[in-house]
C-alpha cells in the first residue's frame, strides 16, 4: 500500500471535480457519481468548457441533460482551477478533447490534483503511435514525462499501478473491448500471432460523440453500416502497445452500428496447437476469476451488445472450428460505461483504495 | 384544354430543371425524373445552391448520394440562369429554402418558364398567416401578384388549376395528410366544425431536412418521441386556407418519429348525425374514384405508415364509436412523396397533359 | 397508521415472491427488487408460470435474461405455494397474464399474503367496464368481494389505501401516463369537460408483451407506425373510472412506436375559463409538491420520450394557444417502470411504510 | 444461341408462376414482375403453400402485403400444378423452404416448366456440404440428376450457363456478397489462399424469414448485434464451391444487424505480392465492366449499406494497408433484392434473352 493510497481513510469522501459533462461520456461520470456510495454527502464540482458555451450564466445538468432532472438539481459551470481550489479537489476526471486534455492535465498535476482522461491524450508511448493526435505541448519536456508516468487504465491488467497512479489515461472503447478478450490468450501463448489476429469491431452511434455532423445525422446513420478508419483508427496504437504486438500481427476495422451505445467486436486468430472451446473459455475464465466486470459466457452461447448495454460489463464469449485451430472470439461492452465512464470509476475506486465495483452495479 | 397545354405534344419531351438536388426531396426530384418514362432521352439539367458548396468544380448526382450511381453519371453544378436558357428550360422544379424560392420565382417566371415549388413560399393567400414565413421581397406587388396566381398543387382537389398553371405550390407534408383525410368530410357536411378537429401528426426524420443539427442527431431522435411547434407550425395556414377553417375549428400538433421517412396523423372529430365506419368510408371512396394515390382502407382495418413508404399513395381509414358520434381518421403518407417530390411530379404531369400516375407507380 | 404497517418494523427486511419473471415487466421488478436496499439481504423466490417451461429443471435469472448475470446467479422455479409457506412469503407481485392473476389472488390472499397484481384482474369496478377482460372466476362472490377491496395502486392519488391495502391493482401503463396528467385539472375543475378529452398516446414495443406475434417481428415494427383498439382498449375503463368520466367525455387512440419502451401521450382539451400555461403548470406542480416521481416542465418545453426512458419518473409539460382556451399536454413514462414494475415497487414501499422513492432513483 | 432461347420471341410475353409470395422475398418477387415491362400485359399466377393458410378461400396480393395495393388487385391463390397447366406456365420462380422446393422441382421439370430456386436445394454439388440441408428425396437418384444440371445463379459468373438452364439455384445473399467480392481476385491468383480469408457479415432481419420467433422480436432485435451460426452457416458451402476453396482457406461469420434489409461484409485477406488499392479496385473494375449491377468504388470510399438498400446493386470498395500486404474488402447488397428477387429477375432475363437489367434499374 503506497502513501498515497493511505492518506486515503476509506471513508472520507472525496472531491471530485469532472470537465466534459456535456458530452455521453462526461454526462455518464455525472451520473455515476451522483449515485456513487461514498460520493452522496458531497457536492461534486462539475465542469465543462464546451458545455459553458450552451448555458446563458449559471446553469444545471437537468438544463443540459433532461433526463437527469431530479428534486435538487446540481449546478454545472465553466471550468475553472480557482473553484477547485475553493472546493479542494482532489480528483479531475477529464471528459474532454485529447487537446484539451493534452493542455490541462499538467496544470491539474502541478497542482497536487489526480487525474484520470478519458481521452486519448496519454493512452500512447511511442512516438510512432502518437503521431495519430498531433499533440502540440507548451512544454514537451513535461509531457514526455507525464507521458512515461501515466497508468494505461486498465484495472483488470494493471490494478496495482492504478491504486498509487497520478495519472490514469482511460483506455479506448474498442481498444477495452478487444485488450480483454485478448489479453490472457496472449500472456498464455495460445496464439499464433505470425498468422495475425483480425478484429473486426462494431460500435454505437453514441462513440461518434455528441457534435451533430452529416455522418451522425439520423438519416445517414439508421438503417446502415458502414466501416471507417479502415487501417488507420487511433486505437490502433493501444492495441499494439498493450497487448505488445507489431503492426503486422493485429489489424482492427471499426463500424458504425445503427444504435445509441454498445460495441461488438468479433476477432479472430489461430491457435498455436488445436484446442476445443472449452479449454479455452476455462482459461478465460481463470484469468479473470477475481474481476467482477468481465463474464465468460459458457460453450455455445456468445455474448450479445444487448447484455452488456447500461452496465460496466465486458462479455466474452467463443467458437473453435472442428479442426481446433480457428477461433472467433466476441467481445462486447458499453462503450459509455465499460468503454469510458464506468471503468474510469472503476479506476477511481481503485485509487482511493474502495472496492473496485462500488457505485457500478 | 388551354392554349399552354395544346401547345405541348403529348409525346415530346419536355425540357424541367430541379434545384435543391442535394436535399432529400431533392434527390427524390431527381430520381423520380430519372426514370419518368417522358424523360428518358433529354438530359434534364440538375441545379443546386447549398450543394454547390460541397462539390469542388463540377460532380455527379453519385458524388452527393452515392446510392444513386449507375453506369452512365449525372452531372450536377451551380445554379445557372444562363445555363437554363442554354437548354430552353420549361420547367423548374424547386426544392430549396422559402426565402431562396421566394427569390427565384419571380426571375423564373420572367422568363416564362414554369414553376413547381416545393417550399412553403406561395402556399399562403392571407396575410395572417404568411407571417409566419417572414419574407423579405425585393418586389413586394410583383410578390403580392404571383402569390395570388399561385395554385396550391393539391391534384385531387385542383386538377384543372393545376393543368393550366405557371406557378405551382406544392403542399406542405403534413398539410397533405390532413387535406386528403379532411377535404371530402367538410365539403359534404359531416363534420360538426364548432366542435373542432384536433389532428395528432407524426413524422419522420427526413422531414426536419438534411442539415445536421442536435435534435436530429441519431442520439437525440432514436430511441425517442417529442412534440414541437405546438399551436405554431406553419403547414396550420394551409389547413386553414385549404379546409376553410378559422382557428379555433382546427389544431394541429406535429412529432418526431424515430423512423428515416413517412407521416401518420391521427384525426379526430365530431359528426353533425350519427353515422357510422362504412358509410364515411364510402364517401371518402367515392370523392377519390377517379384519384390513382389516395387509397381508402375497408372498415376495420387502418393504415400504417409501412404501407405506404416510398410510394406516392395517401392512405385513409377510419373508426367511429359505438354511438356514431366521434370519428378516428387515420392518414398516412411518405413525406418526401406525396408530401413532396412524388406530388410534384404528379403536378407536372397535369401540367403536361399526360396521365397523372406517370413515373409514379 | 394502520395496525398491518405497524407489524412492519421499517428496517426488518421482508419476504417478497414475484411471480412471472420471464416477461419483460416481471424482470424488471426481479432487477429492482436485486437492487433494492432493504432486500440485500434476503433471497427472495423467484417465481414463474411460463418461464418455467423454457427451463429444464431449474434454472436462473441469467439463464432468462443474459443482460442480469452476475457473479452470484439468482435461481428461478416454477410457481409454487409450498415454496412461498416455506420462505413465509408476505407480498407476492404478479407479472402475470390477467386470467392467471385472476386464478391466483384469492388463493394467496387466503395465505395471508399480501398481493401486488401488475395485470388488468383488479383495476376496474364496474361490470360494464369488466367485459373487455371476460374473467371466468371459479368464486364469482368471493372475486367480486376481493374486486371491492383492491385499491388501484396510484401512489400520486391513493397513498393512504395504498399503505393499508391487501390486494394493489397496479395500474396500466397507458391509464398512468394519461391519469397523472389530468387527475389535478379535472380535480380542479378547469376542463370543460362536456367538450371532451381526446388522448392520443403513443408506446414502445415492449408494452405489447414478449411472446413473439406479426406484430413485434422486427419487420413489422421498424420503420413503422400504427393506430390499434381504438375505441375499444382495455384501459378505457381505468380512465373513465380513475377521473370520473363518461365514455363521451374522454377518448383515448394507442399506437406502437417503433423503439423499445416508453409512452408519450398528447393530451388535448379545452378550459372552462381562458389561462395561460404558466399558471396550469404551476396547478399541476403544486399538486405533486410532494411527489417524487412526477416532473412538471417548464413553460415553453415538452417532455420527450428519451427523458423519461428506464427512469420512475412521469414527465408532464403543455402548450395553451393564444385564445387560452385550448390545451395541448404532454405526459412522457417509461412503460415498463412507471407504467409497471417501478409503480409497482413505489406501491411496495408504500405498503411497508419505507420512503416511497426506495431503490427507484 | 441455344434451341431453347431461340423459341423465344424477344418480344413476346412469357408466363412466370411464383410460389411463396407471403414471404419477403416472394413478394419481392411479386413486385418486380408486376413492375416489368415484359410482364406488363400477362395476368402472372402467384401461389403460396404457406400463405394459403392465411387466406380465407380466395385472396388478393393486397391483403397479403398492403403496400402493395392499387387500383386492379392481383390474385394470390394456393399451389396448383392443374392452374398451371391452365395458364401454360413456362417459368417457375420458387421463394419456398428448402426442403418444399426440393419436393417441387422434380415436378416442375417433368412438365417442362424452367426453374428459378430461391432456397438452398440446389445450390450445392458435394455430399459434404449438402449435409447442411438434411435431404429426404423421394427419388435420390433423379434428385442427384438434376443436382448436377442446377446452375448455380450468378450472372457475374455463369451468364451463359444461366441462359440455357432449365434449373437454376439463385445464390444465397450472403454468398451473393462475398463471391462477387473475392471471384476476380482468386481467379487472378492475387490472394495468399493459404494464409485463410476472413469474412465478417453483417445482414438485416428481412434475412432470418418471416415467420415470428424470439430472435426476430423487435426487442430483441432492435438496439442490438449479435453473432450466430459460427463455424457452421449453410452459406459456407457455396462459398468454397463457386471460389474453389478449401475449409481451411475460407471462413464465413454471419451477424444480425438492427435494420430491415442489407448486408455489409467485411472480407479480410493477404495479397501474395504487395500492390495497391488503385490496382486491385482496376482490376475488379475490369472484371466487371460488363455487368450493370456491380459498382466499384474509388480508393478511399467504401460501401455501406444505405447506398444499395432497395437496389439491385453489389457495391465493392477496399483499403490495403501501408505495407501493400493486407486488404479489407467491403461488399454490399440489398440481401431481398441482389441477394434474393432481384438476382432471380436478373437470371429470368437472361434466361429469356433480354437484357440483363429489364425491369431492375
Amino acid at each position: 500500500m503506497t502513501e498515497r493510497q493511505s492518506s486515503l481513510s476509506a471513508d472520507s469522501p472525496v472531491r471530485v471535480a469532472v470537465a466534459g459533462v456535456g458530452g455521453y461520456a462526461g454526462a455518464e461520470l455525472a451520473r455515476l457519481l451522483l449515485r456513487h456510495p461514498r460520493f452522496v454527502t458531497r457536492s461534486p464540482l462539475f465542469l465543462s468548457r464546451a458545455a459553458a458555451t450552451q448555458i446563458p450564466v449559471q446553469g444545471t445538468l437537468a438544463d443540459l441533460h433532461p433526463q437527469m432532472a431530479t428534486s435538487q438539481d446540481v449546478e454545472v459551470s465553466p471550468f475553472s482551477w480557482e473553484r477547485m481550489e475553493e472546493d479542494g479537489t482532489e480528483f479531475l476526471l477529464l471528459a474532454t478533447p485529447h487537446d484539451q486534455s493534452r493542455a490541462w492535465v499538467p496544470k491539474a498535476m502541478e497542482r497536487g490534483i489526480r487525474v484520470i482522461d478519458l481521452s486519448g491524450a496519454w493512452r500512447l508511448k511511442e512516438a510512432g503511435n502518437q503521431i495519430a493526435y498531433r499533440f502540440d505541448d507548451a512544454d514537451v519536456e513535461l509531457a514526455t514525462r507525464l507521458q512515461e508516468e501515466a497508468v494505461y487504465g486498465s484495472p483488470e491488467l494493471h490494478q496495482d499501478a492504478i491504486a498509487s497512479a497520478r495519472l490514469i489515461a482511460n483506455p479506448g472503447c474498442y481498444a477495452t473491448s478487444i485488450i480483454l478478450a485478448l489479453a490472457p490468450l496472449i500472456a498464455s501463448g495460445r496464439i499464433d500471432l505470425e498468422h495475425g489476429i483480425v478484429c473486426d469491431a462494431k460500435s454505437g452511434v453514441s462513440g461518434a460523440g455528441k457534435t451533430p455532423t452529416p455522418g451522425t445525422h439520423f438519416m445517414s446513420a439508421a438503417d446502415n453500416l458502414s466501416a471507417y478508419s479502415v487501417f488507420g483508427h487511433r486505437h490502433s496504437g493501444e492495441l499494439m502497445e498493450q497487448l505488445h504486438l507489431t503492426e503486422m500481427q493485429i489489424q482492427f476495422t471499426p463500424h458504425l452500428l445503427p444504435i445509441p451505445r454498445g460495441i461488438l467486436s468479433t476477432i479472430y486468430f489461430r491457435l498455436k496447437r488445436p484446442s476445443d472451446a472449452e479449454t479455452i473459455l476455462g482459461e478465460l475464465r481463470e484469468f479473470y476469476r477475481d474481476c467482477p466486470f468481465v463474464r465468460v459466457r459458457k460453450p455455445g452461447t456468445l455474448p450479445q451488445i444487448q447484455h452488456v448495454t447500461r452496465t460496466n460489463f465486458c462479455d466474452l464469449g467463443l467458437a473453435v472450428d472442428r479442426t481446433g485451430q480457428r477461433v472467433v472470439l466476441v467481445s462486447c461492452l458499453d462503450n459509455l460505461l465499460k468503454g469510458a465512464a464506468g471503468q474510469a470509476i472503476q479506476n477511481l475506486n481503485l485509487m482511493c483504495g474502495w472496492g473496485e465495483a462500488e457505485g457500478l452495479l
